[in-house]
Parts: structure tokens; C-alpha cells; sequence
């Protein structure tokens, strides 16, 4: 009976050491400044691409990435890469790759699983380039934290959003990455995977991959 | 008699040439593209910056900073260093000086004058600081040029507009110049000096200049 017990313990002690790992969030590494590419450089080479490899980022590409997007530059005033209207600071980036659904946290530079379903089939949403690349970006605009969700404020938001869309694409021009801004996606669907509501404006999307 | 109408027709022709120099159009200089940042430089030094020194900016700057924005990076393309939704290209770039109004002209790499008058202090609208800056860039959506002009579509565009914001805020981290996007603007007396009417949205604002 003891035995019984025990053997039961164990296994429930298995399941959830396999749950924490199913649900694990990325501490990412910091982000290399030493990118050869000049800032003009990153403006000539922009462009959207619809094409990648099925060649992995790396977790230092993806830190890169990340951090260029949205990533907090001046840690000591918390305070972004990116502006915001009112420094509202009401955007999330969300990251989806075949392992899971992940929240870039900006303080921590980690990203904190939100789901472990392959999400970047609704993110495609049908358009099949889409789904090749390893990683797409999900940019959001939380209006909870704007303070107002009527038309104007979604416009500023909205702007806000193309911020950090512009970062992503300037990032990607710079590290030799292929990236397209795309407003098509299964937006009911991808809500309901991150829990989110009315107020979350899903905006953009970024699939991001090395070029093929 | 003829005598008085060759003095007359002299007079015309001054007065036209007069008013030629008023509404002179600017050929920009080609941009510097030996800008020693790197783009993590800039993503590292981008902040909103609320000071400006009186110091003119250069045309040299000026180019850099328009092409950064908004100008061609593939020409022969007519595409641009920001993507549009559906490359509508709806965004238009509206430069503010104490010698009057300018639209920028990305086939030309130019500024066609609008008006001759100093608007600068309709963007500023009563925040002083803004004033001080030797030029203000104004990122205008054309909603005819998007072809609709609901809220999915004023989204879209107001982010497309935030794209080139972002550009603006890089370029100035970048060389060392000061700027911060902002709403605040008299919108209607804009609207009236620029010959703007509903389908056009007034959606962000840069003063630029020199750090103080």
C-alpha cells in the first residue's frame, strides 16, 4: 500500500515536471551589438520579402530581434526602442514558433509561454509563405493600457504599432533576415489561443526566417 | 506707347519671376550614406527628445533624414525605405521651416514648395518647445490614395504612418539629432494652409533639430 502511494507520488511529481517543461519560458541572451550593418545600410536593404528557409533562428538572432523591436534601451527609466503615444507603452510582442506561443517580456528580455500549440497556421491564415517562416511576431496593442479604445486612440495605437513593425524590418534588413509586415491573419483564432478580448488589437504580424 | 508696354511687360516679368522665387521648389543633395552609426547604435540612442539648439539643419541633413523616411531605397521600383499595406504608398511627408511649406517628392529627391508661410507654430499648437525646432516633418495619410477610408483602413494607414515615424526617430538617433513624434498639432489650420480635406488624415508630427 505504502509502496502503491509512493509509486503514485512519483508519477504525479513526473507529470508535473513534464507540464513545467511543456509550459517553460526562454531566457534570452543579451542581444549582440556588434552588428556589422550601418543604420543606412539597414534603410537601403529594406524591403518585404515572402520567402524563407526552413533554417531555425537562432536564440541570439531571435534576442536581437526582439530587443530591436521593442526591447528596453534605457533599462534604468524602463523605457524602449520604440515610442509610445503618452508613453503608454501598450504594445506586446508575442512570438510564434513550433514549440509554442510566447509573450516578449522586455524587463526580463525572456519570453513567457503563452501556449504550447504551433500557432503560425493562424498567423498564415492561408497564405502559405507565411507559414515556411520559423518565427513570426505578433504585434498587439493592448487598449487597456492605452486608456481609451475609441477611433482615435486605435489610430494612435495603431501608429504605435507601426513602430515596432519598422523596427522589426530595419532589424532584419540589418541581420540579413526576410520579413514582411502583414495585417491577414485568423484573428478569432489567435485570440482565443492567448486569451485575449476586445480590447487587444491584434495589428500586424511579422513572419520572420532567413532568406532562401 | 510702345515704350510704356515693353516698362510694363518688364514689370510683369519681375513680378512673376518674383513670385517664382517666392514658391521656389528645392532640389535635395544626395544622401550621405557614410553615416557612421550602425543601426544598433541607433536602436540603442533612439529617445524622444523634447530640447532643439537653434541651429538650421543642413540641406545635407534634410536629405538624409527625407530618404531615411520616406525616399526610394530601390528606384528603378519606386519602393520605398517604409512598406505600405498593399504598397499603396499613401503616406505623404510635409516639411514645415521658417521659409514655408514643402511636399516631399521621393522620384525627385526634392521639396515642391505649398505655401510660403512659417507654419511651425500650428504644429506646435501652444507646446513651445516645438516651435524652437528648425523643421517639422508631418506624416499625412492619403486616404484616396489607400482607396477606402473606414477604421480597419485609418488603421492600417495610421500604422503604415508610424513606419516612417519610426524611420524619423532612427535616422535622428543615428546622427545625433533630436526629435519626438507627436499628435498634438492645429489639425484644421493645417488642414486649411496644406489644402487638405477629409479623405487626408493628419496623424503624426517631428520636430527636428540639434540637441540643446
Amino acid at each position: 500500500m505504502k509502496t502503491k502511494v509512493l509509486i503514485m507520488a512519483a508519477m504525479i511529481g513526473m507529470a508535473s515536471a513534464a507540464k513545467a517543461q511543456q509550459t517553460k519560458d526562454i531566457k534570452l541572451p543579451q542581444p549582440e551589438m556588434s552588428l556589422e550593418a550601418t543604420l543606412m545600410d539597414a534603410f537601403k536593404e529594406r524591403k518585404s520579402t515572402r520567402e524563407f528557409s526552413e533554417k531555425e533562428l537562432s536564440l541570439q538572432e531571435l534576442s536581437g530581434l526582439l530587443w530591436a523591436a521593442n526591447g528596453y534601451n534605457r533599462p534604468e527609466e524602463k523605457k524602449r526602442t520604440a515610442p509610445t503615444a503618452m508613453n503608454r507603452q501598450e504594445i506586446d510582442l508575442y512570438v510564434f514558433t513550433k514549440d509554442g506561443i510566447y509573450l516578449y517580456d522586455a524587463a526580463t528580455h525572456s519570453l513567457k509561454q503563452v501556449s504550447a500549440t504551433d500557432g503560425r497556421e493562424y498567423i498564415a491564415a492561408g497564405q502559405d509563405f507565411a507559414k515556411d517562416a520559423p518565427v513570426s511576431l505578433l504585434i498587439v496593442s493592448d487598449m487597456n493600457r492605452f486608456g481609451s479604445n475609441d477611433q482615435n486612440a486605435r489610430a494612435m495605437s495603431a501608429a504605435d504599432g507601426g513602430m515596432v513593425s519598422q523596427n522589426i524590418s530595419l532589424f532584419c534588413a540589418g541581420a540579413g533576415l526576410a520579413t514582411v509586415p502583414r495585417g491577414t491573419m485568423n484573428k478569432a483564432k489567435i485570440a482565443e489561443l492567448l486569451g485575449l478580448g476586445e480590447n487587444h488589437i491584434l495589428l500586424l504580424n511579422h513572419p520572420v526566417g532567413h532568406k532562401k
